[in-house]
């Protein structure tokens, strides 16, 4: 990350800042943050922000307590950093009236209700008193293009994953079990520099397999079952998310009319993924394949969605909601197929969408192609 | 954990419940859900919650989604498992009819000011209509005070926290950097079975070991130079949190004096964590004996704080706020002194109040005895 990409995101804000009915944006959620600032600490918890952002016309400023104050010096380098102390409703007020604020532009979906009450209180006491205005998905929104920094770090993220995986495929045998799998994952990935997974591992085999949401456990895998492995790491901040379904051996013929109509639903959604569609274009394909297949009522979830900064944002490719597709997107197209006591089977990429189609960022295959 | 230590938390907050004005309690922060249900799925983001408890006087319920409600029948053995969409705004409304709601308590710390917002319009269309009132700090109050099986949960957390750091500390020579040393702690915990780090583990050497919460860097370990270790582990969702302090070879005496000041800060401060004492007065007396060796503008942050299914929770030992200290709360005792360009001191130990005083949770004491 250089000055510049940062410089013209929060230009792009103060663009949108036009529009808005506030004249400070005040950012606390930590990707926002990291996205417009560089400042990449995390929260303790909820209720213990490690920094926020204030944006208006002229200022960007970074609000952070002592614990933070020299790291968020390093990081955001375009921001001007103000040390207070560590409780908000202390410093912050007398912060906002420095930099001229009267009308706040708050995150509705990350600020909570508690403290939008006691900041209503402290604000509305100073003269003249400071209103909050609720802002929804302002940067979330401008976060669904990703700029040519962002997909770099995205492809790089996805190139580690990749080669974790095809290193963990390469070595699973029987009598492994899921949870053992799951830390070899993670043990790989941080020991490869990647500050963490970018979401606990799904490594479910046999019946787990159908459950789209497992959790590891201490089963032991087993012959000619599928072996669902979701997972991702958190590189320099930006996620991967890739999924395969392995066989140790060959499975029998229905599992093997599962995978493939999977895979022929993936293939085919995934040359729809392009500017210009709509984003429930390609859900639909991949759906009306499987719907074809007889196994419509096993694919509960939606085909994709985007990754970045954080592991699920927008845009979702989903029947619901449609937006358009756009250049610089990213995002993952994963359909899979459920079937209850008998086993699943998903298969996620992720790919940039570029000027003339998807490009494919998880890499080492591991695909099967079975005849039927 | 087994039933009945569940029912009897749901029966105190029933009790709670009385004096509310509320007829039904909506609990959403995950540790909190834990300590009342049991149920240990964590929440993907902030807008996708895995699960809430609904209780009133003669039902609790644990609303969740299909992703879940496997995990939570098998977790939440009290609780009666009702699975909605993924959408609170769609489902819950009429989940809440049907068991009667009609003033709805609801964390105000943790629900957001645009669910809130979602919610009062959704809850307000029903007839007869469902009211929000806020609650603040109810179930972490009750999480206060630990029973025996919490107790018993914390020390098996620390005893391997112990167990870990010693290893890791008898491991350690010039020439590994700090971050190695985080990897080697994470890597070992994970290796025992700890479900995750309680927190980031803090490896501070040098002058790097005068930020209270210094990210572990690639410096290398120098001789003589203080090295902080700060670190937990999260154990069957129960916290550790201890510090050591430790040098490869003798330090200068200005150093041991430093580290024989929080040392006698610390010891002095243990001895009056008791049942009766004000949360502030531990603080003071450690406080007082820093400023007496004049390194009083040294150490800025409180003495303590509770742990347990938060590694920061109630009560506080800091000058501010006193609460009266309680037989089976559980906090740190961590004093330190923080010399900005020569180098810091901390130590920690995690005790469980006994009706006679502290009983010391972490081992391996790995504390030095200099001499002046």
């Amino acid at each position: 990350m250089n000055k510049s990409a940062f410089s013209k995101r929060v230009a792009a804000l103060r663009e949108r800042l036009k529009k808005l009915p506030c004249d400070t944006v005040w950012i606390i959620q930590p990707e926002n943050r990291r996205y417009l600032s560089g400042f990449k600490a995390e929260d303790a918890q909820l209720t213990e922000l490690s920094g926020s952002l204030l944006i208006n016309k002229t200022q960007a400023v970074l609000v952070t307590d002592s614990r933070y104050s020299l790291e968020a010096e390093k990081e955001a380098i375009d921001f001007e950093v103000h040390t207070i102390k560590q409780d908000l409703i202390e410093g912050f007020p007398e912060k906002l009236k420095r930099i001229g604020t009267e009308k706040l532009g708050f995150e509705e979906d990350h600020l909570t209700w508690g403290l939008h009450r006691q900041l209503t209180e402290a604000l509305g006491a100073l003269s003249p008193p400071v209103s909050l205005k609720p802002l929804k998905g302002l940067v979330e929104e401008m976060r669904e293009i990703k700029d040519n920094l962002e997909v770099k770090a995205l492809e790089a993220s996805a190139d580690l994953m990749s080669e974790i995986l095809d290193t963990v495929i390469r070595g699973l045998k029987p009598g492994l079990t899921e949870r053992e799998v799951a830390w070899q994952i993670e043990a790989l990935a941080r020991e490869a520099g990647a500050e963490s997974l970018a979401f606990p591992s799904i490594v479910a085999s046999g019946p787990n397999s159908a459950l789209p949401h497992a959790v590891p456990t201490d089963r032991t895998l087993k012959t000619k079952e599928p072996i669902i492995l979701d997972v991702g790491v958190r590189l320099d901040t930006y996620r991967s998310d890739m999924t395969r379904t392995v066989f140790l051996g060959e499975p029998e013929p229905d599992l093997k009319n599962i995978y493939m109509t999977v895979r022929q639903a993936q293939l085919a959604a995934l040359k729809e993924v392009r500017p210009g569609v709509d984003s429930c274009h390609p859900d639909a394909i991949a759906r009306q394949i499987i719907n074809d297949a007889g196994f419509g009522e096993y694919f509960g979830h939606g085909l994709g969605h985007g990754v970045g900064l954080a592991t699920h944002e927008r845009p979702r490719l989903a029947p619901q909601k449609p937006v358009k597709l756009k250049k610089g997107m990213v995002v993952t197209v994963e359909p899979g197929i459920y079937v209850p006591g008998k086993g699943g089977v998903r298969l996620e990429e992720m790919v940039v969408i570029e000027a003339d189609g998807p490009r494919i960022l998880t890499k080492n295959n591991h695909f099967y192609d079975f005849k039927s």
